[in-house]
C-alpha cells in the first residue's frame, strides 16, 4: 500500500468541480471554483475529500501522521492536466523540414526532400515496435513534466492495416507500462497513401471495410478519427467513414476545417462527433450547429503558431456557446511539442481566451472531449488522483509569466510521478 | 581552484566563432561555425581550446584525469544565451491587470485599478533595497535556468534620483552575488512620473541635470537608454538625454519605433546609439540608416506575442544589413517572462528568421549590443567559459521542438551552474 498523499495549504485550489456530467460552456467555463489555503487527501489511488486546510485538518486530525505531506503553500493546484489529441506514437523528426521552410524552401522542394506527412508514415513503418515504444515514451516522460497526466493518441502514420494495429497497440502497451494514461483514436483515414494517390476511395474502402472492424474486434480504440479537408478526404468520404466507426463502437472526432472552409463543423454536428478538432475556417453556421448538437471543439493554437497561421477564433466559439478544449495537437510535422502550458498560453494571447477559459479547456473539456470526464479533468471526490502543482500563487499567473513551464510537482494515481520539476 | 570542465563528444558545438570584432550582419548571421563530434576545454574560467573531440584528446591525453568530464553525445553545445535588454530589477507582479485585459477590461479601467508601469513605479518606490534584490535574484536564477549566462538590467521604475540609484545599486550587487553577469543600463527616461505629468521638460531637465551625472559618477551604468515614443519622450527630448548621456560616458540605447511610427530609428543611427530596441513600426529609411551607421536592431517579440500585436520584421531587417539581437525584453507590464529559448523560437515563428539566425541574435549578436563581445558570445580561446548545453540533437531541433525548456547543463566561468535541468 502506498502512503496518503496530503496536499496542504495551496494558495489556490482550482477544483474544477461541477462540470463532470457534461462539458463546460459559456461564462461558466470562466468559473473555476477555487479554493484558498485549499487542501486535498489521495489515497488509493483515488481523491478522498477536498476543501479549505482547516476542514481537513480537522476531518483527518487522528490521521496526520499516515499521510506524505505535500506543502503548497504560494503554489496553484490544479486536476493533471489532459492533452486530448495527439499524434504521440510515430517515428522520427523533422527538424531538417522545418529549418528548410525558414530558409525559403517551397512545399515541393520540402516534398522533394523527403519531408512531408509520407516521411513519417515510412519511418513509422520502417519502424520496430520497440522503437516506436522507445520514442513514444520519451514523449510521454516530457507531456509528465508539462503537467499532462492523460493524453489521447490517435494511430494514422501506418496507413496499412498492419501498421495501423502496430501503432495501436504500442499505444495499448504505453497506456500499461506508463503512469500517463492514454486513450486511443483509430486515424487511418489520415492521410490517402501514396499507392493510393490514384484512387482514393479504394482506400476508404479498406478503411471502412478492413481496419475499421479489425481495429474495433481487438478493442484497440475507442475514437475514430478522419482528417476531412479538400485534397485529402472529401465531406462525403468523411461521412462513411465516420458512420462506420459508429456501427463498430467507434466514437466519432473529425480534423476539421483546417485549411480551408469545407464544411467540417457541419458535419461533425451532422454525425453527432464527440469532438471537431483544428477549425480555424469554421463557419458561423457550423460553429453554431456544434453548439446545438453539444459537440466539442479541440482547439489546437500550437499549431496554427508552429504553421505561421491564424489561430481559430476560440472566443467567438465560446461566446456562442461552444464548449472548448485545447490541445498541442502533438505531431512531427505540424506541431512538434508536448508543452500543454504552452498552448494555454497561446489560447489566452492568440485565441482570446481568459486565464480561467484555458484551464477549464486543458482540464474538465479536455476530459469530456475523450469521455473521460467521470473519473478525470476535476478534484472531486471518487476521482482519479490526478493532480498538478504548478509553482505559481495562482491560475492568473500560469498565464502571466508566459513560455515558462511552471510544474512542479505532478501526481497520478494517487503516486508522485514528477517532484520538484523532476521525474520523481 | 576549480577543476577544469571538459565538454566532449557535442553532437554539435556552434562556436559562432569570427564574429567578436563587430555584429554579425547579412548572410553570416546564418552560419554558426559548427564542430560536429566537438569538445571544449574550459580553466580558470576561461575556454582554453575548441575543436573536435579527437583534437583534444590528443591535445589533452596527459591531463585527461584533471578535468570533471561532461559527455555531451547528442546534444547541442552553445555559448552561454545572451539577453541585451531587461527590466530585471522591479518589485511587484501585475497578473491580475493581465487577467482584467484578457476579460475584456479597458485600458482606462486597469488604470483605475492601480494598473500599468505606474503600480511597478509604486511598488518599486516603496520597496527596500533588500525586497528588490530578493525578488531579482529569483527572476536571475530562472534566467539560468534558460540557458542565460549574461544579462543587460535597466533602471526606470524608480524615476526620482534616489529611487534609479537604488535599482542600479541592486543590479551592481547581484551582479557580484549571483553567477550570472549583469551589464547596467540608466533608463530614467523610461516614463514621465505622474508628479511631473504636467511638465514632462522639467522632468527631461532632471534627468540630464542630476540623474545622468549622478549615475556617471558612481559608475553605475553603462548605457543610457530612453523610451522614445508618442505621449512618452518626443524625438527632442529623447536626443537631449542621449548626447547629455554621452558627455557623460554613457553609451546611448533606444527604445524606438514600438507603438506608432516616430523616427525613432533615424534617431538611433543619428546619435550613433550602441542599439534600437522594439522597432515594430520602424520605417525602411530608419532601417536603412540604422544600417548604415552600426545600430543593432534588438528585437523583442515577446512584447508583441503578449501585447497581440505584429512583430517587429526582422526577416527584412536582415536582409537590409541590420545587425539583429534579440531579447525578452522581461518586464513586469509587457513581457513578464525569462524564457529566451521561446523568445528564440518567436525569432523564428513570427519575425521569419531562421533557427540560425535566432542563435546569432541571442549569443553573439546580442554581446555586440551590450558591448562585451569580446569577452562572451562565442565559444572562442580566451573568451569567458560560459557555455549552455541543450538536450537536443542540433540547433534545427532546438526551434522545431517549440516551447520546451531544452537547457541541460549551463557553465558560467568555468563553473557548472545548472545540471540536469537545475540550479546545481
Ligand atoms: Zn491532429
Ligand atoms: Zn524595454
Amino acid at each position: 500500500m502506498t502512503k496518503p498523499v496530503w496536499i496542504r495549504h495551496a494558495s489556490q485550489l482550482a477544483t474544477l468541480a461541477g462540470g463532470s456530467s457534461s462539458p463546460v460552456v459559456g461564462a461558466k467555463m470562466n468559473e473555476l471554483s477555487i479554493i484558498e489555503d485549499g487542501s486535498i487527501w489521495l489515497e488509493d489511488g483515488v481523491i478522498q475529500r477536498v476543501g479549505t486546510d482547516e476542514d481537513l485538518a480537522l476531518h483527518y486530525r487522528d490521521r496526520t501522521h499516515e499521510a506524505q505531506i505535500i506543502d503548497a503553500s504560494g503554489k496553484l493546484v490544479t486536476p493533471g492536466l489532459i492533452d486530448p489529441h495527439t499524434h504521440l506514437v510515430h517515428a522520427g523528426s523533422r527538424q531538417n523540414e522545418f529549418n528548410m521552410r525558414l530558409n525559403g524552401a517551397t512545399y515541393m522542394e520540402i516534398m522533394n526532400n523527403g519531408g512531408g506527412i509520407h516521411s513519417t508514415t515510412a519511418a513509422t513503418r520502417a519502424a520496430t515496435h520497440e522503437e516506436l515504444f522507445a520514442q513514444s515514451k520519451q514523449r510521454l516522460d516530457q507531456f509528465l513534466l508539462h503537467g499532462v497526466t492523460t493524453v489521447e493518441a490517435k494511430s494514422g502514420y501506418g496507413l496499412t492495416l498492419e501498421d495501423e494495429l502496430k501503432q495501436l497497440e504500442v499505444a495499448k502497451q504505453l497506456n500499461e507500462a506508463h503512469p500517463i494514461d492514454i486513450v486511443s483514436t483509430f486515424m487511418g483515414a489520415h492521410a490517402v497513401p501514396r499507392e493510393y494517390k490514384e484512387n482514393p476511395d479504394a482506400f476508404v474502402d479498406m478503411v471502412i471495410e478492413e481496419m475499421i472492424p479489425e481495429v474495433a474486434r481487438r478493442k484497440l480504440a475507442v475514437f475514430n478519427d478522419v482528417f476531412c479537408e479538400r485534397g485529402v478526404f472529401t465531406p462525403e468520404q468523411s461521412r462513411r467513414i465516420l458512420e462506420a466507426g459508429v456501427r463498430h463502437g467507434l466514437l466519432p472526432k473529425i480534423h476539421a476545417d483546417e485549411i480551408e472552409p469545407y464544411e467540417g463543423a457541419e458535419l461533425a454536428a451532422s454525425v453527432g462527433a464527440v469532438s471537431a478538432d483544428h477549425l480555424l475556417r469554421a463557419s458561423d453556421k457550423g460553429i453554431e450547429q456544434m453548439a446545438e448538437a453539444g459537440v466539442i471543439a479541440v482547439l489546437l493554437p500550437g499549431t496554427a503558431f508552429f504553421l505561421m497561421a491564424e489561430s481559430a477564433n476560440g472566443r467567438k466559439m465560446i461566446d456562442r456557446g461552444v464548449a472548448v478544449a485545447i490541445s498541442t495537437d502533438c505531431n512531427p510535422g505540424s506541431s512538434p511539442t508536448v508543452s500543454l502550458p504552452l498552448i494555454m498560453n497561446l489560447g489566452c494571447l492568440k485565441m482570446g481566451m481568459t486565464p480561467a477559459e484555458v484551464l477549464t479547456a486543458a482540464t474538465i473539456n479536455a476530459a469530456h472531449a475523450i469521455r473521460c470526464a467521470h473519473e478525470v479533468g476535476s478534484l472531486e471526490v471518487g476521482k482519479k488522483a490526478d493532480v498538478t502543482i504548478f509553482d505559481v500563487p495562482d491560475f492568473m499567473t500560469l498565464q502571466y509569466r508566459y513560455g515558462i513551464n511552471h510544474v512542479n510537482t505532478v501526481i497520478k494515481n494517487g503516486t508522485i510521478v514528477v517532484a520538484e520539476g523532476r521525474l520523481a
